[in-house]
C-alpha cells in the first residue's frame, strides 16, 4: 500500500493555524516562509513516498536480526538511511555550523511525520539521533561538540538514549549503572541498559550512546544521576575511528511491532574481547549529578517526536483503510440508495469509522503543528516575555502531543483493522502491522501515566494553572468567533467546544486546588485529565480550522477541501469532543472508586 | 502465567443475578441447582487450569502448521481435546439421548468462559462443533442426527461453519458455492470457502462441515441459500469412516493472533486425488433455500459464544496484569504513603487501569449470565408467553453480548499491555498475546457493525422498541431499589444509571421513530447505539450486584468480596456508564457529520 503524504492538510495547518508567516519573522528563520516550506515538504514527500515507504512491510517480515553481538537490519534500510543522510534530512532543524539546514520545528515536525508514516521502524534511528543532538547542543562541552555534532547532524553516525535498566523504567531513581572518574577527565561506565532503540545496528559506522549513570558517592535517587556520552568506537583526534569501546549488544527483543527497529540490551564495561575495556570509556555531558536535567530536554524532544509518530501511523492506517473501503464491495446501502452491493465506504458505519480516524488524525496534527510553532518562538523570539510564554505553552503541550496523540493512534489503528473486517486480521493485508507498531507509542519515552503526571505536576500545578487557564481563555476567544460566524456547522462546534471548555475549567480548579491536599484523588484522574485536555486542544484547533475553512470557502479556494475541513471539525465536536464533560465529572467526583479497593482485593 | 477461574464471581452472578433457583424449576433442569452448578464449575476449573491453560502460550509460539493439505496442531492440543471430550465437556448442554449432560446454558456459559480463558485457540474447535450440533438438533433429518449428532456431542468428531467466500463476507447474498442435486437425494458441492476455523486439523478423525451454498435455479440473494452437511470422510452405515470426501484444505492463514487455531481455505468439489469427487458429497440440512434461517440459529449460538470469548480473554488479561502490578516495584506512591519505591499496584493510575479492566469484565459477565438464563427459560419454561418473552430478551441480548463484550475485551487487553509498560510490548511476557487474540473478536461471527444492524433492525425496530423499553422499565425498578438503599455507593450508582437510562430511552425513540424515514441517520449511530445499550445493561447488572452485595454485607457473608463488588459497581457507574448520555446525544443529533463527506473526499 503506497503512502501519500497529506501535504494539503499539513500546509493548511502550517499556514493558517501555526502561522508560518510569524515564524518567518523570527531571527534566522527569515527564509522559512510558506513557499520554502512548501518546497521542502514536497521534496520530503517524494523521498519518503518513493524510498522509505516501500520498505515498511519488509521491515515487519524480515526484522532486524541479531547474531554474535551484531545486528543486521532489514535489507534496504542501510541504503535508505544513507539517502536520508545525503539529502540533509537529519540536519533539517540543526545549526548550519554543524552541517544542518537551520529550519524551524514547524517545518521539521511535518517532515518527521512523513518519515514515521512511511516507515516508523526505520525512522526511529534518526529520531534517537535527534535527541542526542539536542543534548549535545545544549550541554555538551566544546570538545564533545567538535567531535560528535557534525557526524550526527549529517547522519554519518547515529545516536541513542540509554535510560532504562531492568529494575529502573519509569522510576529513574533506581538506576544502578555506575561511572568511575579517570585521571584524564573521562569516566569508565559499568552496567546493563535495556530497551535501547537502535542500540546496535549496521546502518552507520559509529553509534553515540547517551547514558545515564551514577558517579561513586553521588546522592541517592534522581539527584545523583549524571549523563555520559559513550561512543561505540572511540574517536581519534583526526576524527577517524579508534578502538572498539567496551559496550556490547548482548541481545535484541522479540516485540509485538516495530520489528525492524532493533531494541537492544547493552552491556557496558564487561571487558568485551577486543575492546578498550574493562570499563566503557565515557565523557560527561554537562555537570555531574545533573544528568536528568539534560535528559529531560532530550526527552521533551523525543516525547514530541513520539506524538508525531502517533499522528503518522494514524494517517497511514487511515489511508490504508480508505483504500480498502473504496475497493471492497459488500452489502447494499441501508438508505436504499443502490440496488446492488456497493463499496463499503458507502455504509454509514464505515464512514463513521473513517471519520473517527480522520478527525483524530487531523486534530492531533493541528495540535502538534501549533506546538511546534510555540517551540520556535520560545527559542527565537526577540522578546524575552514572548519567549517565556511560548516556552510555557510548548511545555504544556508536549505531554498532550505525546500522551494524547499516541492513545488516539492505537484507537485509529485498531479501527483500521476493523474497517478491513476479516482481512484486517490476516497479516499480509498490512492493517494489523499499524496496530502492532502503534501499540508501543503509549509506552516508550514515558507511558501515558508518566505524561499525565508531568501534565498535572510540572505543567498545571506548579504555575497554579496559569497556562491551562490561558488556553481556556483562548478557547473562549475562538467560541466568540464561532458565535459570530453563523451557520449550523459553526454553531454545533461552538456548543460542544463551550461545554468542553467549561468542564475543563472545573477540572483545572480541582487539579490545582487539591493536588497538595488530596494527591491520590488528583492522580486517580491524571490520565483522564490528559485525555480530556488533549481532546479540548485538538478540538479547539479543528474549530479554528473550521473558521479558516469557512472564510476561504467564501472566497472560493479549493471548495471540496474546505468543505471536508468543516465536516471534520463538526464530526470531532459532535462525536469526540462531546465526551469531555462526562470525563470531567469522573475526574472531579469519581476518585474514590478508583482507589478504594486495597491491593489484595484485586 | 497460570489461570485461576473466577468461580466466586461466576457463582455470584449465577446465584443472585441469573437466578439458578428459577432455572432449576424448569422441566429437565431439576438437578441443576446451585450445588450441582458449583460442583460442575469446580471440576471445570480444575480441568481448564491444569490441562488447557498451560498450552496457551505454546499455541502462540508453535501455531498450527500446514503442509500438503494437512494441518498439524500445536503439540499437546490433540491430547487436551481428547481429555475434554472424555470429560463430557462438549456435551454439557446437549441432550442425554446423544451422549450429552443436558445442563442449562446458565451453567454452560460459565464453563465456556473458563475454556476460552484457558486457551482461546484450542477452545475454538469445540465452539464450532457446538454451532454444528445446534444446527443439526434444530433442522437435521433423523438420518443426519443418527449419523452425526452423538459423534459431535461426545467430541469424537468436530464441526465447522462455512459461510465466507472471498467475495462474500458480511454480505452472504454474494455466495457462489453451488450444490447439485443427485439422484440419491444427496448433493454435490462445488466452491471455495475461506476463514474456516478448524476447517482442517488432526484433533479428530472426521470433520463435519456445515456449508452454505446455492442449488441451481435458486432465487438470487439470501433467499436462495441452502445449508449442507459435508463430512471430511463419508460415513458408512456402521458408523465407520468411508471414502475421503472431495473437500480439501489448500492453505491456512497467517494471522495477528489465535495462531494455534487453523483458519482454513477449503476447496469443495475440485476433484481432489483419492477422494470420492469430483464434487463434495453433501446432505441438505432443513429445506432448500432456507439455509440462512438455520444458519442464523447457529450464528446466534456462535455469537453468544464469541461474546463469552471476550469476557474470557478480558479476565485472563486482567489476572495477568494484576500479577505483574503486584510484583513490579517502580516509583513512590504519589500520596506519600511510602518513602521507597512500591509495587505499581499502589499507584492510582495503575489502579484505574485495573479497575477499568475488572469492571468491564464483571459487567459483561453478569450480562452474559442473565442472557444465558433467558435462553434457558425461552426453551424450557412451561408457559408459552414466558418462553416468548425470554426468547425476545435473549435475542435482544445476543448482539450486546457479542458486540459489546468483544469491543470491551480489546480495550481491556490493550490496558493489560499498558499495565506492563515496556515489558508488555515484549512477546515473551505474554500480555501482548491477549491483545492479538482478542482483536479477532469484534470481527468474526459478524463484525460489531453487523451486530449493531441486527440490534437496530431485528431487535429494536421490528417490535417497535418493545423489548428495549421493557429493559428500560426494569432498569427503573432497579433505580427505585437503589433509591431505597441509602449510602453513598448506591446513590452514586443511582445517579449514573438514571441518567444513562433516560438518555437511552431517547435513543430508542429516535431509532424506532426514524429507522424507516431516515435510515442513514439511524445507522450512522448503530454501533454507538449498541455500545451505549451494552454499557447500560452491564451497568444495570452491576447495580443489581451492588444491591445484593449490600444485603449480604449486612449479614456478614464474605465481607471483602461483597465490598469489592460494591466498589466495582460504583466504579463502573462513575467511569464507564457515565459516558452514555454524551453518546446518546451523538446518536440523536450527530448523524449529519458522520455521512456528510462524499466517498471521494476521503
Amino acid at each position: 500500500m503506497p503512502y501519500i503524504a497529506p501535504l494539503k492538510d499539513m500546509l493548511f495547518d502550517i499556514e493558517h493555524l501555526a502561522g508560518i508567516d510569524q515564524v518567518a519573522r523570527l531571527p534566522s528563520f527569515e527564509d522559512a516562509g510558506l513557499d520554502t516550506t512548501r518546497a521542502v515538504l514536497e521534496e520530503c514527500a517524494r523521498f519518503n513516498q518513493d524510498v522509505v515507504a516501500p520498505l515498511n512491510v519488509a521491515g515487519d517480515r524480515q526484522p532486524s536480526w541479531f547474531q554474535d553481538g551484531a545486528v543486521t537490519t532489514t535489507p534496504g534500510f542501510k541504503q535508505a538511511f544513507a539517502q536520508f543522510a545525503a539529502g540533509g534530512w537529519q540536519g533539517l532543524q540543526h545549526p548550519p555550523a554543524y552541517g544542518g539546514q537551520g529550519l524551524p520545528k514547524t517545518v521539521g515536525a511535518a517532515c518527521a511525520e512523513m518519515l514515521h508514516a512511511a516507515n516508523m521502524s526505520l525512522a526511529l534511528c534518526p529520531m534517537l539521533s535527534e535527541a542526542a543532538i539536542e543534548a549535545l547542543l545544549m550541554a555538551g562541552s566544546d570538545a564533545l561538540k567538535a567531535t560528535y555534532l557534525e557526524k550526527l547532524v549529517t547522519g554519518q553516525w547515529t545516536g541513542t538514549m540509554n535510560l532504562t535498566e531492568p529494575q529502573a523504567g519509569s522510576d529513574l531513581a533506581l538506576i544502578r549503572t555506575r561511572a568511575e572518574p579517570q585521571p584524564d577527565g573521562s569516566y569508565k561506565v559499568f552496567g546493563t541498559k535495556i530497551f535501547i532503540t537502535y542500540g546496535e545496528h549496521d546502518m552507520a559506522p559509529n553509534i553515540v550512546h547517551l547514558v545515564l549513570a551514577r558517579v561513586a558517592g553521588a546522592p541517592p535517587g534522581v539527584k545523583g544521576i549524571s549523563l555520559f556520552l559513550v561512543p561505540k568506537f572511540l574517536v581519534n583526534a583526526d576524527s577517524s575511528l579508534g578502538a572498539r569501546n567496551d559496550v556490547q549488544c548482548v541481545s535484541i527483543e522479540h516485540k509485538l511491532g516495530i520489528k525492524a527497529s532493533p531494541t537492544a540490551v547493552l552491556q557496558y564495561g564487561d571487558g568485551m574481547a577486543g575492546s578498550a575495556g574493562p570499563g566503557a570509556v565515557g565523557y560527561l555531558v554537562g555537570h555531574e549529578n545533573r544528568g536528568l536535567e539534560t535528559m529531560f530536554i532530550m526527552m521533551n524532544s523525543a516525547r514530541y517526536a513520539v506524538g508525531v509518530q502517533g499522528i503518522a501511523i494514524a494517517e497511514r492506517a487511515y489511508q490504508h483503510a480508505v483504500a480498502y473501503a473504496r475497493d471492497r464491495v459488500q452489502g447494499r446501502p441501508v438508505d436504499g440508495s443502490a440496488d446492488a452491493s456497493a463499496p463499503i465506504i458507502h455504509h454509514p458505519d464505515v464512514k463513521r469509522m473513517l471519520m473517527t480516524m480522520r478527525a483524530h488524525t487531523e486534530g492531533c496534527r493541528a495540535m502538534a503543528s501549533v506546538a511546534a510553532t510555540a517551540h520556535d518562538a520560545a527559542h527565537r523570539h526577540p522578546d524575552a516575555d514572548t519567549r517565556q510564554q511560548n516556552l510555557a505553552l510548548y511545555e504544556f503541550l508536549v505531554p498532550l502531543v505525546k500522551g494524547y496523540s499516541t492513545e488516539m493512534s492505537v484507537e485509529v489503528a485498531s479501527l483500521g483493522v476493523q474497517v478491513h473486517g476479516g482481512m484486517g486480521y490476516i497479516e499480509e493485508t498490512g492493517a494489523a502491522q499499524y496496530l502492532r507498531d502503534a501499540r508501543i507509542l503509549t509506552i516508550y519515552e514515558g507511558t501515558t501515566a508518566i505524561q499525565a503526571n508531568d501534565l498535572v505536576s510540572r505543567k498545571t500545578v506548579r504555575d497554579g494553572g496559569q497556562v491551562a487557564r490561558a488556553i481556556a481563555a483562548q478557547v473562549m476567544a475562538t467560541e466568540a468567533e464561532l458565535a459570530g460566524q453563523g451557520g449550523d456547522d459553526a454553531q454545533a462546534v461552538l456548543q460542544s467546544l463551550k461545554a468542553a471548555r467549561e468542564a475543563y475549567a472545573k477540572v483545572v480548579d480541582f487539579v490545582v486546588g487539591q493536588a497538595s491536599t488530596l494527591p491520590g484523588a488528583v492522580f486517580a484522574g491524571s490520565v483522564p485529565y490528559l485525555l480530556a485536555t488533549g481532546k479540548l486542544v485538538a478540538g479547539w484547533q479543528l474549530a479554528r480550522s473550521l473558521l479558516v475553512a469557512q472564510r476561504l470557502l467564501a472566497t472560493c479556494q479549493d471548495g471540496p477541501f474546505m468543505q471536508a475541513k468543516t465536516v471534520t471539525a463538526r464530526f470531532y465536536a459532535e462525536h469526540i469532543l462531546n465526551a469531555v464533560p462526562a470525563v470531567a465529572q469522573s475526574i472531579v467526583a469519581g476518585a474514590a472508586s478508583v482507589t478504594a479497593l486495597p491491593a489484595e482485593a484485586f
